[in-house]
Order: structure tokens, then C-alpha cells, then sequence
């Protein structure tokens, strides 16, 4: 490989810039992973990072290290402000980088439906940073909670609100109130644990509407059994530093978690190209950007619709598949030769719901309870592969589910306040 | 047990402190912990998490589930603001706790022998929060070397100096050299991370001074075989963002990490006693604050002499017999009878170079090399015993010596700058 092979720049190194990277391993042309941060995040389990099961390093890896033995590919640390398109051309504030083929993954962050005011009290979870954060946010009000005489105040602290049923809001639920109820249930002499109030607020009418509604159905018993108070149909109206609004009822709490709505990260305002309702650039069926056949996006960055219309969800393997099929595109154009349209292959849909059940779509096949948990859990283990801690992830897991114990149980970042 | 039970207020949960609360277990008395910190730290390994061998989680452990099956103690995260000694209550800002027995067990920080405007630019390693944050500044000086094109600036973001000869620092700089020139020698295309530069600086005339001369001189060939420049006898006149002086010399340097000096928490000033030069309480033989019986102060809070009439250094083994001797005093007293002086039972020392050598001294027997550093790791696998991660801890050790690979290498905190 010569230093004049075609540049290819590529933009956050997510599930879809990674495998992108990954399938261009050996192909005749200089690769350049940007991204503003040093790892690749393995973002479905970052839950258990904000509810001490993990910790970060388990589920971030060096992106230096995932392509070192990658002779063609170099890693950047840097944060993209804008891209020249005319002049091929991605700005890093003062500094620029030509290339020849660019692929926009930058991802999305939450969305706030107006109100950004509320992401102080109300974090989402996306990066390490979110999750030590929602981490210290729960374990900190068990603390305050313990040395809180007021009942009110008590209770208040002890409440725990998740805005958003979705798999990610869905695990949270299950794992704050597995948290409270066996990991810290025998830790506290003034406060019982067992008391906490987890409540999951959606929008829409049913948890998980991503799956059939029979698996929706599963998994809202799920929650109910392991306690947590599920409210469907009602948006939330307001959000303050001690309670949110949904409706017309005030529940007061002094930790929400943000999980619902997904706003993409500013590519297309980049490329000054049309975004849709969340920000994501409409691509062409090839997934390049209209009018830039020489600029791909994908992942959450992407809006494609599906094979029956509707746009094609934000998950990894959405991510995952579009990125191989732009370094496949990449190849092919090398050899002269045209691109195919992108195609998404559903394999199923999982979520899962604490320790011992979860939800599975499989097309024909649905499974939930026990079986869908251990699929769940064999899943992921074998997605960590090349996490150079799958072995320490599985041993955490037997160990908090032989014992019940959440091992991260780290308070960082801010010291303690008296009250 | 009850409410009416003498009540034992223990301030600080490090190695004295908890040591002392085990001793009490089952003891006729009521036990508060207070700490600003959830967690004990194992700090003797905390420079492994700096330099992004070991995670946070795998050195600490939340205070509560240590004490959970400990009936008579409580944990109260707070922050002690003074002691009112006549009244026997500690403050805790507008809070007031009670106590019969209180023992002070606050521990150090760094002394920057009056530059604290030295802190911002050469760290200290005491906490969680310290460590991560010298593992990102040394993780992103090597980023930003390697999209930097002057040599001169390179060659001053791959120097990294650590200030003090001690345990701490020698261990912290054999780790660092470790880290470029193993580790991270392969994921860099600009740099090449082995032309790292490491200058370990100690104001005396050897290295590990606790030490007797010849395992001082084994640990200086040790770190010059790592490759670490040491120098000596030379003292640290200016630190700033760019640079240290030491003595006529200027070296050019992004990462200084303070390893000298300590200066003890602010006890001896909330009790209005003399402290030592350092600020620790000077103590009665047995252990207690002079005109203060009811109050004990332990660990790096006091200064007591040993044998030889030199004042006991500050090391884990001394706070934790201390904290045993507390305890045993408490229990005598409450039986109506006095307590014995206490009197240190010296072990032995070690430190560790890197990850093949090390120097131990048990008095007439004293080790180097390898059969040191394998007793340094069987000891300090031993002492982590209780806690949950000893495994995780020796997987981890094994991973990265089979594989040259520090699996810890994130960088948090906050976002990349442009250069």
C-alpha cells in the first residue's frame, strides 16, 4: 500500500464506522479513523455500567488497540467541526484532512423534544462519562436517603423515574430496582432498600414497541413482577431538579434518567443536506449522501427506509451491516465496478428484563422468561468477542448473579455534600 | 446491643480505620463510620489504575458492603467539618454527631512544600479521581504527540517526569516506561511510543530511602534497565504547565506527576493541637490525643515514633496495627482496664519495578529481581483478600503480562481538544 492510495476518512468509531474499518483490513487504501474519543464503545450493556454491574473498562476498548494489526489504518483523536465537501475536505477546527471517500457514523445523542433545559436533571445514557454519572446520581441518593430524617424527603430520594420504554429504558427499570432490592437491600441501617420506587414512564402505549406486542406484553409483566411501577400513554410535561410531570400527576424524585428520543449528531448540518425529523441525512439506497456520491453515511447518522417503508431502526446491527456494505462499495468502485443497493438483514430483536427474564423477536420464533434471558446472555458474551474482557464480564455476571452483588459500586467524580 | 451502647465515631475508612472497625465487630458498642468516599481504596495499587493496568473497581470496594454483616456499625458518607472536643460531637457542616470514643483516621494528601499552585499542573495520586485523571493526561500525551508535526513539542508530550523517590514514585515510573514501551508500542503510525522518555526526580541521594542502601541501589539498576533516567539529589524548583525545574536543569514536559511530600488531613487543626511538620497529631504512647483520652488518632493522622526513635512512616501496615490497637483499647477500657502503649511489629518493605523486579526487605532478609516481584504479587494478592475482585485482579495481572497489553486505557473525563 503506497501513501497515493485513495484516503478514505472515517467519522466516530461506533459499531458502524468499526466494522466499516474492520472490512477495509487489506484493501488498497489509506484509512483514517477520526473520533473524539480513545475508545469503541460496546453501548448495549453501558447500562449495567450506570447500575454498577460493569465497570467502563469492561465494555471499552483502545480503538488503537482493535486496529493495530491494521497496517493500512491510522487512528485520530480529534473532534470534526465541519466538512468541506466541495473540496473534499473534513476540518478538525484549524487543521484539514483531504480524503477521497468519507463515511459520516457519528452517532446520535438524546433528545429533549424541545426542552434541553431538562437533560441537567434528567441525563441519558451514551457515553462512560453519562453512565459513572446516572451511577453516582443512584447510589448517592441511597446515601442521602440514610442519613435523611424527613419521611417525604426519604421517599423522595428513594424514587427512581425512567423516561423511555424502550430496551434501554427497559433494562434501566429492572436493574435500578435488582440494585436496590438485592445488591443493597442488607447495606443500610436507618433506610430499606426494599422500599424503592422505580417508575418507567412511556409515551407511547406499550413497552417495547419495537417488538410484537405479545413480547411488549412479556416484558411489561416482567417489570411488573420485579416491581416496577410501568405508566403508559402519558408524556412527560415537565422535568425539575426534585419531580417530574407526567399528565397530570407530579411524582417527586430527585433522579430521572433519561432514555426516550434520539437526536443524530450534526453531520448533515456539516454537509448543509437535508436531515429528517431527527436529524439524520436521507440517503440514497447506496447510502451515500445526495448529490455527494463520494460521502456515506450510516449508522444513526443515516435515515433508509426498510424493506416494508418504515425507516430502518438505531441498533448495532443496522450500524454494523451498512458499514460493511460501504467498504464493500468502496472496493467494488476500486475495481470500476457499481455498487449494489443496501439491503438491512433482521436477525431479531432482544431486550432484557434484570437478571432472569427477557424478550426475544425472532420473526417466527418469540421467546421470553428464562430462555430468553440465557439467549440474551450468550449473545452478548459472543458479541464481546474482541473485547479483550469477555472473560472478566462473564465472571462479573456469575459472581452478581451467584451473590447478588453489584461489584462497581463506585461513587466518583464529586465528593459529598453535608445536607 | 443496645441504643444505649458506648457509641464508637470512627472518621476516615482506609486501612487504619477499617482495620479498627473489624476489630470491633461484636463489640458491646454502637459504631459509626464516616468517610467523604463510599469506598476503600486499596491504595498501594492505585498507581496501577494511573497508569491503565488495573480499573477503578478492581482496587475499591463500597464501605458498606464490607461492614454489611457487621450488626453494630453504620456508615455515614459525609464530610467532617470540625470536632467540638468539650462537647463531644463531631460536626458535620450544620449536623452534630455525638460520640464517647472517637478515632481520627483521615489519612494524607501530597505536600507541595508551599507551591500548591504546583497541584493544577503535577497531580498527586490519592484517590479514584486522581488516578483517572493521570491516566487521561498521560494517555492523551500520547495522542496529541501523535498528531503533532514539530519535533520539539513531540519530543516534550512523550517526556513524562515523576517527582519523588519513594514507593509511589518508582513504582509509577517503571509502570509508565512499561506502558509506551510495551503496550503502547505498536498502536501509534506517527510516533514511535518506545522514544518515550521517563525522569524519575528525588530531592535525597538515593531512591527508596526507607530502604536499606543496597536494595536502594538494586531498585536504581532496575529502573535504568527499564530505562528510566533518575536523577538525584537534586530538588524541584518550578513546575508549570510545560516544564520543571530541577536544580539548573529545565526539562520540557507535558505530564509531571507529584509523588513527594505529605502533609496530613486538617484533625490536628479541628482539635487546636500541635501537629508535626507535616500537620499530623503528635500522640501519646497509646495512640491517644494529649488532655484527650476519649480521642484516638491513627495512621498517616498521627505521628508516634517507633523503635529506633524515628517517627513511624506512613504505610499500611503501621495505620492498620494501629487501628487493631484501638480497638483492642476500647475493649479494655470498657472491661475497666487500661491499655498497653502501643508498639509497631515492622514486617518488612516493598516495592515494585516494573513488572519483573522488585526490591523486599525483612530485615536480615533482603530480595531483588524476580523472586522479589513474585513475592511482592502473592503479597498483594493475599491483602486483597475480602476483596470481591481479587481474581478479576490476578486475571488481569496475568492478561497483561502474557499479552504486553494495559486493558484500562480509557480516556474520560473530558473531551478531546483540537490542537
Amino acid at each position: 500500500m503506497t501513501k497515493g492510495a485513495p484516503h478514505v476518512v472515517i467519522v466516530g468509531v461506533g459499531f458502524g464506522g468499526l466494522s466499516a474499518a474492520r472490512a477495509l483490513a487489506g484493501a488498497p487504501v489509506r484509512i483514517t479513523l477520526i473520533d473524539r474519543r480513545n475508545h469503541h464503545l460496546f453501548q448495549p450493556l453501558l447500562y449495567q455500567v450506570a447500575t454498577a454491574g460493569l465497570s467502563p473498562s469492561e465494555i471499552a476498548q483502545p480503538i488503537r488497540s482493535i486496529v493495530r494489526g491494521q497496517a493500512n489504518t491510522s487512528v485520530l483523536l480529534a473532534e470534526v467541526t465541519g466538512v468541506d465537501a466541495d473540496a473534499r475536505t473534513v476540518l478538525l477546527g484549524d487543521r484539514r484532512i483531504a480524503y477521497d471517500h468519507l463515511m459520516l457514523a457519528t452517532g446520535a445523542r438524546h433528545a429533549y423534544f424541545g426542552h434541553d433545559e431538562w437533560e441537567a436533571h434528567a441525563p441519558g445514557l451514551k457515553r462512560i462519562e453519562d453512565a459513572t454519572e446516572i451511577r453516582r446520581r443512584i447510589l448517592t441518593a441511597f446515601e442521602a436517603a440514610e442519613s435523611m430524617d424527613d419521611p417525604a424527603a426519604r421517599r423522595s430520594l428513594l424514587t427512581f423515574v425512567v423516561v423511555g420504554g424502550g430496551p434501554t429504558g427497559v433494562e434501566l427499570a429492572g436493574a435500578i430496582v435488582e440494585l436496590a432490592r438485592r445488591a443493597l437491600a442488607a447495606d443500610f441501617r436507618a433506610i430499606d432498600p426494599r422500599q424503592t420506587r422505580v417508575v418507567l414512564v412511556e409515551a407511547g402505549e406499550r413497552v417495547l414497541p419495537a417488538f410484537p406486542e405479545s413480547l411488549s406484553a412479556a416484558a411489561h409483566r416482567a417489570l411488573e413482577r420485579l416491581g416496577v411501577e410501568v405508566r403508559l400513554g402519558t408524556p412527560v410535561t415537565d422535568v425539575d431538579a426534585d419531580s417530574v410531570r407526567i399528565g397530570g400527576v407530579l411524582i417527586a424524585t430527585r433522579t430521572i434518567i433519561w432514555a426516550a428520543g434520539v437526536a443524530a449528531s450534526p453531520a448533515a448540518r456539516w454537509l448543509g443536506v437535508a436531515g429528517d425529523r431527527s436529524g439524520r441525512i436521507v440517503v440514497a439506497p447506496d447510502l451515500t449522501v445526495p448529490g455527494r456520491p463520494e460521502i456515506f453515511a450510516i449508522g444513526d447518522t443515516a435515515s433508509i427506509a426498510g424493506r416494508d417503508g418504515r425507516p430502518l431502526p438505531g441498533v448495532a446491527p443496522v450500524a454494523k451491516q451498512q458499514g460493511r456494505h460501504v467498504a464493500a462499495a468502496i472496493r467494488l468502485r476500486l475495481a470500476g465496478r457499481p455498487a449494489p443497493p443496501f439491503r438491512y438483514r433482521h436477525f431479531g430483536n432482544m431486550a432484557t428484563i434484570g437478571r432472569k427474564a427477557a424478550v426475544a423477536d425472532f420473526g417466527r420464533i418469540r421467546l421470553s422468561g428464562l430462555p430468553a434471558w440465557l439467549l440474551w446472555g450468550a449473545a452478548h458474551v459472543y458479541f464481546l468477542i474482541g473485547f479483550r474482557n469477555r472473560l472478566a464480564v462473564v465472571l462479573n455476571w456469575l459472581w452478581a448473579y451467584a451473590t447478588f452483588q453489584n461489584g462497581s459500586r463506585l461513587i466518583t467524580g464529586s465528593t459529598i455534600k453535608n445536607r
